[in-house]
């Protein structure tokens, strides 16, 4: 291709919304425009890097057997109103009506589409296990599109979901899209960082999000310093540095030798801080307890099921007065509102993913001031689990171990000292809900963790029984038995990783593309596109493209310097300078010089089609090893 | 790949709605399924052949140096409200609020899209001509989706868009992309009919259809028999049958010996036919005058402007007193209503779009009873030239020959008769609004003219200055003036397309693929996958693999009577049956069977894949010439 027979509108000035690295350059490169906030157009530049990490994705995809299909981008508001997300969607979700007053939706991504046509077309166990995917535009009408198309309204994504007689078939397609996720990022390029993701209100069973380093990340990772072990903020665990006494009995022999609880004034004492300045005691030696408010509640409250760190049979304090419902036909029933007493040690954070989890709440959030005063009988600042009654209680493990520890005494300018665990107070339920930080232990192998910040690019999910349960999706077993299958589901954003590759290979003068998404592989400059120059970089350009080389030919009549800028700011992995004094070597010669490295070279002119090519290839055949 | 592995859900039963052989043939191959009315998605099988069509597009469009980009899906209402057509292009357009009240339209064409990218980049006479395009997903909210994707709400365009200095320049693009067309159909083995459509309300000068008969086709054609003139209803034209006297002088000379003109009682007469009735006279006889109302009229009735088939400076009756306004800023100035009488000889029909053309109106119909009555002064069915004041007479080319023609008097049951053009009334215009029908006589040869349905799979447009006036699009010529390109427009449905194919190309038995967009090109079914019969299957299937060519291996389990039947279904052009008994020939055989044709054929097992390949080149290279 010819650089004046396509559009490449380079530019010096950068859009001043332009902050990070890779918005910078897709615009200066010219690979991409605005359209409006969120909305980018792609030229031809952008879109060629583009379906490379497309035909990556495809080729991964298929080799692990799961089928190509395209369902529209508009689609009916019916099937989400069956998954529920209708409502639970909140306003990232495009909804439109259309003429004949229909309710349709501008797909974020597409449970219930899929599920629908499998719901249709699956009639037996041995249509299973089934993997489809498409790679289609997404809309997400984000609040504040910003970073390019890091985060911008429409975007195109893979996303692939897969259907299953049980978890062991569930978790080996599990398996094999993480393998596959692996190979797409290593193909383009991409370092990624893999971690364990909170499975948050969504119900499944396990997750794994593929992450890229970013200044401007979304999320908080923790990594370990001794370890490979990664995890988002929102799940992470860490070693414990204390001893839980998950049992009653252990919790008050432990309290044996503590004296006997007692009130102090705390005049003018409202936060953690103010009480350690007042009593002069570190704050681990506190309980901090929250009141939250928690949304669509699934978890049973009624003590009739058996739940993990909660007592036997113990119905939640209040559960009883509490509305209890089910959302549509075929979903699970829960509670729309219910408030929880949260315990932790005074040092740490309440997680609220993992309370969420925890809950298998849709949403939990701090309870409203006028909300602490009706649970707690006190003002905000005094609340605390000692006489604590008509609210559930749950308790961080870490305040199983605290056995002489201050508390709120549940009214104005008072505290307790002195209580422990187990004596003065109980639990409704034990668990994990601390918020795990930079200097905690790895949970693996008690290295030190330390934080990044990172953006999200892909994401394998045990979903479960979801969407299958509540859009009623059935198969029949050897039997003849009805069964509902269990689903996964795997996304990968294809603007985002599009973006990160610039993120990670650039240098001041502009992108170096992998030669895997690289929008050509050469680039060949002619000192002046003229006589012997232009001769020698025509033949050279075809050359190549015999091989199946993809070449860019620098044919404008501009300065060599402008054409060498552009060069380095379009990133192609070579470029080839063709000028009249080394064509006029005994043997004629071009400067070849690999965009990644300083120093140029001399190649002869007669081989360096067959030279470009093997060390292209060679590259090649590293990212796609 | 393995049909077992694959998901192509054959049916015997077709769903209720689908009346076209396409349609039918799409659900029952297992091409496609319903998610909502109009809106489709593409299983694996339909999907393989839309993309064969997508890549013979893109490669046609690469070819004539068009440059693929691709802007989004859901873009801006601003650019809309830009160019005009977020309020003329009613209810089909798909008009969506976000989170934040800012509006945007589900694209069903991106001529202000690729405009505004084009309006910020251009700046120079040296970057045209420009052509651009994308493939990508369109929206028009049909109020009645039917025949499958051949009238749905989402589908696929590509959608290619031109900027030009000069006339010139815009013909040389749109010379290259209707032969593109024609090539791209051919390679999709469509038979079109290229016809000249007419440019309607779009104000350009040049615009071509390409057209597939169809029984459920949207548009009447009309076709020569003797040569190959081939024209929309809307725009054709036709050999007179009379002599048209286009100046006064002529018409006035040939009623000299036309007795003087007289009113007649023509009591309980009001149409044409009663009027034959009555009078005993034919058709061809009457004057028809009819009253129409014509919505943003941009052609200058003020007389100031010199127009064909009006004598000059004069101004339309009445038009002074109109309204006149401009609709946007860089707009054209219209009339946003006007009135028009259109006489026509009474055995033809008034064609509205050439009358819409003709006034350069976004819209023409015909005007309310009580309008026909303000205007004429009498009930409907007494309009008539003679006499007629105070709006403005389009006479058809029929009536400057009628010399002694019957016309309404304008009162209740009187006519005129021995009324003579150019002695007792006068036109404000003269001009061709017949509507040609079969029958009548081809402009270019004369044969006689035969009409059919047909469907539009593709359109090519001189647009002209409509959207680079409206969005203030402008280039710098070399003496560094500014000017506004003219623009072409260019699109091809996909899904159309794939149908078309069906429709042209299928017997009882299912679809009968091109090889060019055939999903796979090949299909083995074993008698039983199983011993040497698996054997030879996988190996041949391998070897046509290494060699490029698509197999469907048909490894299930059932009855070859029901793997013969879904073979002629999908339409695969190749089968390959792979039994015991010719396995067990000296020489091991398979049996051949084309497609299209009845008969089969041994071949020897081990040059199977070459003769198979060979073949399939061959079709491949004779759809591609």
């Amino acid at each position: 291709m010819k650089f004046s027979q396509t559009l490449i509108p380079t530019l010096r000035e950068v859009p001043a919304d332009a902050i990070i690295v890779s918005h910078r350059l897709m615009f200066r490169a010219g690979l991409l425009r605005k359209l409006a906030n969120g909305l980018f157009a792609y030229l031809p530049m952008g879109l060629r890097s583009f379906r490379k990490v497309e035909q990556i994705i495809r080729e991964e995809m298929d080799a692990i057997g799961a089928l190509e299909i395209k369902p529209t981008v508009v689609v009916p508001g019916e099937l989400w109103k069956e998954s529920g997300r209708w409502d639970s969607m909140g306003d990232a979700l495009l909804r439109v009506k259309n003429r004949l007053g229909g309710d349709f939706v501008v797909s974020p991504t597409a449970e219930e589409a899929f599920t629908s046509i499998v719901r249709d077309e699956l009639s037996s166990y041995r249509q299973l296990p089934l993997a489809l995917y498409q790679i289609n535009t997404k809309y997400r009408d984000e609040i504040r599109p910003r970073y390019g198309v890091m985060r911008g309204r429409e975007f195109v994504m893979k996303d692939a979901y897969s259907w299953h007689t049980g978890d062991e078939s569930l978790d080996e397609t599990y398996q094999k899209m993480g393998k596959a996720y692996r190979r797409i990022f290593k193909r383009c390029g991409l370092t990624v960082i893999p971690v364990k993701a909170d499975s948050g209100a969504m119900g499944g069973s396990g997750s794994e999000e593929f992450m890229v380093e970013s200044e401007i990340g979304d999320n908080t990772l923790l990594l370990c310093k001794g370890c490979d072990y990664a995890a988002n903020v929102e799940k992470a665990e860490c070693k414990l540095d204390f001893s839980p006494r998950f049992t009653l009995n252990a919790a008050k022999t432990a309290a044996a030798s503590t004296p006997a609880i007692e009130k102090i004034d705390t005049p003018e004492v409202k936060t953690i801080d103010d009480l350690c300045t007042f009593l002069k005691t570190p704050a681990t030696q506190f309980i901090k307890t929250l009141i939250y408010r928690a949304v669509n509640v699934e978890l049973d409250l009624s003590g009739k099921s058996s739940i993990g760190g909660v007592i036997s049979g113990s119905a939640a304090p209040g559960s009883a007065k509490l509305e209890r419902k089910r959302p549509a036909p075929g979903a699970p029933e829960v509670y729309p509102q219910a408030f929880f007493a949260v315990a932790i040690r005074g040092d740490l954070d309440v997680n609220e993913t993992k309370l969420a989890a925890v809950l298998k709440a849709a949403e939990v959030g701090l309870a409203s001031d006028v909300d602490v005063v009706k649970y707690t009988g006190a003002p905000v600042g005094f609340a605390g689990p000692v006489g604590l009654t008509g609210i559930p209680i749950i308790i961080d493990n870490t305040v199983t171990a605290m056995n002489d520890a201050v508390a709120g005494a549940l009214a104005k300018d008072l505290h307790y000292r002195h209580a422990a665990y187990g004596r003065d107070f109980e639990a409704w339920m034990t668990a994990d809900v601390r918020t795990v930080k930079a200097g905690d232990r790895c949970p693996i192998c008690g290295g030190e963790l330390y934080e990044k910040k990172g953006n999200e690019l892909g994401h394998i999910f045990k979903l479960g029984y979801k969407y299958t349960k509540s859009m009623n999706v059935n198969y029949l077993d050897e039997n003849g038995k009805s069964h509902t299958p269990t689903m996964g589901c795997y996304g990968i954003g294809l603007d985002r990783t599009l973006a990160s590759v610039i993120e990670e290979h650039h240098d001041d003068s502009g992108i170096i593309w992998p030669a895997s998404i690289a929008p050509y592989h050469v680039i060949i400059v002619p000192i002046k596109y003229d006589g012997a120059m232009k001769t020698a970089a025509d033949t050279l350009a075809a050359d190549l493209e015999k091989i199946g080389i993809d070449v860019l030919l620098d044919d404008r009549n501009e300065r060599p310097g402008v054409k060498f800028n552009d060069a380095d700011l379009l990133g192609i992995p070579y470029r080839v300078v063709v000028g009249d004094k080394n064509l006029g070597l005994e043997k004629p010669m071009v400067e070849v010089k690999r965009r990644r490295e300083k120093e140029n070279r001399l190649v002869e002119l007669s081989k360096a089609a067959a030279v470009l090519a093997a060390e292209i290839k060679t590259e090649l055949a590293e990212l796609n090893a």
